[in-house]
């Protein structure tokens, strides 16, 4: 009888389906590999507390008051010169809109840009979080294969040409849910296919700061370009409970993501702009980033040699070198959601591979995150789920 | 060249007035009546710095990492405790999701609800937040007279009849931008009319906990409907900088914002809901509202004396018994645009009454609001307001 009521694009959204794994694995004897939470190593707690006060002491009432939808001016002042150093760009602020989350840039973007049944490029898998997003706006979602060097090109040539994409979307430094990274010369080859296509470029890059390899950071693809929207966050360096992320575009594209976003909650928190501002000027980010990366490149290499170790040896994973995930490949006829089951029933949880593809109903794949669990516990994680392989 | 990749709904929506006006008004030299910022006085700023500190050392980690999307149980128990108490309500935290200010209940509302074409009913004048947040999703809207005592019954009745609407949204206390407040009587008549109708009512109540006369408090309008949902905010009464509001509605309306919820932002900011619930929970909130109250009633009846002083006899004004604004009509013939003009060049500002229109150009009508300057500052204002008046 309420169904009635409900319109079109929240019909076709499923309730997430990671949400729902969440709530089986939050039992506390199940080993989780399933959430994507940072460890709270990367939330520099002292440093925030001092912060607080000091805000509360230099700004009084502003950081309790309403405030402007683009955000606050220097933390995006911040954001500019971090990027023009980092990658050599040349922004200025007017570039930058402070978002509640990333989650939410995403968000205004489909808002902006996406009209029902528009074509929308993603990755071969791609960050659930967009396809949920995009989905509301009406987004007819085309999959690239996402290879270990980046997109797929061949394919990708196909997509542009066929299907003539209006937005794509990707994640270019360990991608979530897979980890891989673009290689430079595969960044040179999309860009090289897209750049005279009508075609805004969305790179979403919460994970870009979380390099643990020893490789070189990597320009964006094509960098510089008016029709790129880089997406940033704080979630993943220094707290994702804050909620705060930004998106950097042309000014012409803050000015609508800026209407669409006073539409959706006026503005983002602007006690946590004020906090994570002062924290950022007061604090050596870089510093406090290796301390992170310390941890997840030991996780990381943790979980490899678990998996190296029990995992059947035709089951395929990726090396990650940054980031948060690890993706496996069970191979040819496996099914990743009668496997779920059989771990749940030993005690070890992960995200199966469906919720990353566009209507697919199993896959062979699966994501583990490596970032909130210790050595010992990760290596009884993986041993339960060679176990629970080995049964399937 | 850049606009043929907006989407539809964005090209509909138009930049804010409100947000050029508030530009031109922020001149240190203007008296402004033109925002609709809550005195300091209701952030307890002593209050929140003694709960930070407890909450960083009782929750540690948790006020930082990520959380649930419905939000923070122990602040939705306090406001279903408020509510059970002050209405009667026999609510459960099911009922209740916490959002990113009241503005992204709407969006959600919209979002969840509202198919392009729907035919959705609001008050004439309405909150210009929601027509902006609905507009996003083509809502067809249809405007319903507001009077003295609530909706125009008559009018009522002929829009249910021939309409339909899919939605309403009603602000039955202290309305956004009239200052108006539907009678008991008008309530039950309202819902009389619409009880049986095949419609979503939403009732925004950012002020009513604000009321200044000694009148009680009211329920609202066919309250403990299935179909009925209550949006409230703490930015009135603690702090709008957090930006944190809720939505009170059934489990099944509930689950539906919560999935809507996800894509949008994933969660509100958890440092600001355990810092709002550790404030209410060890404060006494109806003594810290007694304190705004006192103030913005001394605040509105300056205002008012002031407009029987100086304005023209012709000009009509509501007498405000809670809330933060007043309304203005100039009398048939007269231009609210023109006066605003006239106003800023004797450095006075308020906002027009158009953009709470819908499709109207121009109106005879404006907004003032009280609650942020002191009492010289609103007798100068409204004389230099009342001289504009009589160049017109």
């Amino acid at each position: 009888m309420f169904e009635k009521y409900l319109s079109e694009r929240i019909k076709r959204t499923p309730s997430s389906f990671i949400r729902e794994i969440l709530k089986v694995t939050q039992k506390p004897e199940i080993i989780s590999f399933a959430g994507g939470l940072p460890n709270p190593i990367s939330f520099p707690q002292e440093e925030l507390k001092i912060s607080m006060e000091r805000i509360a002491n230099n700004f009084g009432a502003k950081i309790y008051q309403y405030s402007t939808t683009i955000g606050l001016e220097s933390l995006r002042e911040y954001i500019v010169q971090r990027y023009n150093k980092n990658f050599g760009m040349n922004l200025s602020i007017e570039n930058v809109i402070i978002t509640t989350g990333s989650q939410q840039a995403q968000d205004l973007i489909g808002k902006v840009f996406v009209n029902e049944g528009d074509c929308v490029m993603v990755e071969k898998p791609s960050y659930l979080g967009l396809l949920q997003a995009f989905t509301m706006y009406g987004a007819n979602f085309i999959q690239t294969q996402l290879n270990d060097d980046g997109l797929d090109i061949e394919e990708l040539k196909k997509t542009v040409a066929l299907k003539k994409p209006k937005v794509a979307y990707l994640i270019p430094n360990f991608q979530n849910p897979t980890g891989l990274t673009y290689s430079e010369q595969n960044r040179k080859d999309v860009f090289e296919i897209i750049k005279d296509e009508d075609m805004i470029l969305i790179q979403d890059d919460p994970y870009g700061e979380l390099r643990f390899s020893d490789e070189k950071r990597l320009p964006y693809i094509g960098q510089g370009s008016e029709k790129n929207i880089y997406l940033g966050s704080f979630s993943k360096i220094v707290t994702p409970g804050m909620r705060l992320g930004y998106a950097i575009a042309s000014k012409e594209i803050i000015r609508e993501l800026e209407t669409a976003k006073q539409a959706s909650d006026l503005h983002s928190s602007i006690f946590s702009q004020y906090l994570i501002a002062d924290y950022l000027e007061n604090n050596d980010l870089d510093k406090h980033i290796e301390k992170i990366k310390k941890l997840y490149k030991s996780q990381a290499e943790t979980m490899v040699q678990a998996m190296k170790d029990y995992f059947p040896t035709d089951v395929k994973f990726t090396i990650p070198k940054g980031g948060m995930f690890t993706w496996v490949d069970l191979g040819e006829g496996k099914s990743s959601l009668k496997l779920f089951d059989k771990a749940i029933a030993k005690q070890v949880a992960f995200v199966p591979g469906n919720p990353f593809y566009v209507n697919v109903e199993d896959t062979t794949t699966l994501r583990l995150n490596y970032t909130n669990a210790d050595s010992e516990t990760i290596k009884e994680g993986i041993k339960r789920l060679a176990d629970a392989m080995k049964e399937a």
